[in-house]
């Protein structure tokens, strides 16, 4: 199959030398390579992170820890904050779970609020607040850290941040923001094959999970974190070649650090963002605009589906339009995310310009 | 790393072709790509085990369907019959969820009896039966075929089939034997690399989770089935590369047939059994033994471990204790699966005789 380069919002471009890493035979998810690989890959996470919090890494997409965190921490309530369909996603996987869901709703292309947030927690008792640290349908990067500053004065209510086209290219202090767990997906910013998702818990998590009555058992994070301690491996059978994978391109991130993929991320977005102001705009509120994702405003009435057709027949080069039904045509999104650089992104923009004939 | 030929009871060996199958370029899980990959590997996967029944293909270990059956087809009462390690994290899991379990037990190495299930479940008024197929901490091959003709009386009580380590191995006839759920991983008996699950699904356990005021998000039944319908791709993003390996093992799973393999683990069976009889004896209870994995007392007081790690040194050959430190070393399995042949189990038998000076 021809290489089409990614600049989706997940799955994102993966180099080939990791995809290559995953050329090994099988071996026992006991053996004592199991135990060194993964315990590998959890330490260099949380150096990575820069965390001192538990680190899972499972087999599953992100979405598993949408629901396993609402089943191990919430008795009765929660409150989800939305603004586009992720968050949304996340109200509705607690609902469908049974539980009592109030909802802090935004519109789409709005952030949320650290006052609203305040107001709303103070009107009753919720287990949890859930909050998505980047909204990929409608690029927008909520407030995280001054949002955690709001929860630390309600200590009852545990923090959950769905961090899932962020993590790895946007820098957040997560011991220092009062997040209780906070969960990725290693397709997007970590830019590894998909198939596995990271969750960091503290101990005010775990212990709660302990004592609850009912919780997840593969997501379960007592598990997971009880069967690390003891063993050095997984509950259950992981994807070991994704692991492989994920071995190599974590040390590759732990070479580059956070702070400095960081930095990268954010030149991509200002590069993208003023490519966005010169021919359209800017669709999420000011402020508070993606740095891995850009939502592009379609201001000139362009066929965004056709634009990307092109771009990929004549380019290899693959975008998307905007999320859903309601932004689609009205919207175009560029993922610049991952390994790539502002020379990349600037790849793809030259190639819209000429097929939009802008 | 040097190659390890595996005849664990799972990961099983993958054949070379398969994993270099991995070898692609990422691409988009909304592309038409992943619809044409993920409609193959689904529809290539009803031929192959000849049901009509709903498939899904999730990225997780199988474990995440004990969970998940439970979720979204019990509400109050599950019955969960254990007979070894496996089946006893399926009453586990049920507990952790927090649903009344009742357990039917046999003492490891006895097989699940119909006459027993029907018994118990005339006691009380179940959502669902749990049963595992193929008990790999045992070697015990439940007859999973009769059980289902029981629950044919009892259409209130779901029949919920773990066959993680047999299914693709060892024939059953899903449509046939009233089995309402039957789900297995795909590092087992499929031969390929870990980190999907594969699950068989009726309409009238889909319904159920429907109308079911609580269910999984994840591994809900309802959203896969309904999704692939609409879509020809999974709710969430999948692991891609392992769908391609996936695709290209279950052609060659297809163009060999159930029947056929089904005929070929046998054979690899009964020479391992003739063997064991020969040097040692087999732990599980006469006309109940597992086609895919055969579990051998240690008559001879071996010392397990030992003759594991020389076989190992000496052939890079790999065989299992007996499971868990009631069995570790009272007995040892030989996973004879997936796309191993009577003279792989014959090579491997052949270098414990030398290490072990039979």
């Amino acid at each position: 199959m021809k290489h089409k380069k990614l600049y989706i919002p997940g799955p994102t471009e993966v180099r080939k030398e990791i995809i290559e890493e995953m050329d090994e035979y099988m071996f026992g998810h006991r053996m004592d390579r199991m135990t060194d690989l993964y315990t590998t890959i959890v330490e260099d996470t949380k150096d990575f992170l820069d965390t001192d919090k538990h680190v899972i890494v499972l087999t599953a997409s992100g979405t598993e820890y949408m629901e396993s965190s609402i089943s191990n921490l919430v008795d009765d309530k929660v409150l989800c904050s939305t603004c586009g369909s992720f968050s949304e996603r996340q109200a509705k996987v607690a609902e469908r779970l049974g539980k009592d869901v109030d909802k802090l709703e935004y519109e789409w292309g709005k952030a949320v609020k650290p006052e609203d947030v305040r107001e709303a927690l103070q009107k009753d008792d919720y287990d949890a607040f859930t909050c998505v640290m980047n909204e990929t349908s409608t690029g927008i990067r909520n407030p995280i850290e001054e949002i955690g500053e709001v929860l630390k004065d309600f200590p009852d209510t545990f923090f959950i941040v769905d961090a899932i086209s962020a993590l790895g290219g946007d820098y957040v202090d997560i011991d220092g923001s009062g997040i209780d767990v906070i969960f990725t997906s290693v397709q997007k910013a970590f830019a590894m094959p998909p198939g596995l998702a990271v969750c960091v818990v503290d101990d005010d998590a775990y212990q709660h999970e302990k004592e609850k009555d009912s919780a997840s058992w593969y997501g379960g994070f007592q598990r997971s974190i009880d069967y690390y301690k003891r063993k050095g491996q997984t509950h259950s059978t992981p994807a070991v070649s994704l692991m492989l994978a994920y071995r190599k391109q974590m040390k590759h991130m732990l070479d580059e650090s956070h702070q400095e993929r960081d930095k990268r991320h954010k030149k991509m977005a200002e590069y993208t963002r003023d490519w966005a102001y010169q021919h359209f705009d800017m669709f999420p509120e000011e402020g508070y605009m993606s740095q891995t994702v850009s939502t592009i405003e379609n201001t000139r009435g362009m066929n965004v589906a056709e634009v990307i057709e092109e771009v990929n027949e004549k380019y290899d080069l693959v975008f998307a339009n905007g999320y859903g039904s309601k932004l689609s045509e009205k919207t175009f999104r560029i993922g610049h995310m991952g390994d790539h650089e502002v020379k990349d992104v600037k790849e793809l923009t030259d190639a819209i310009e000429d097929v939009a004939e802008l």
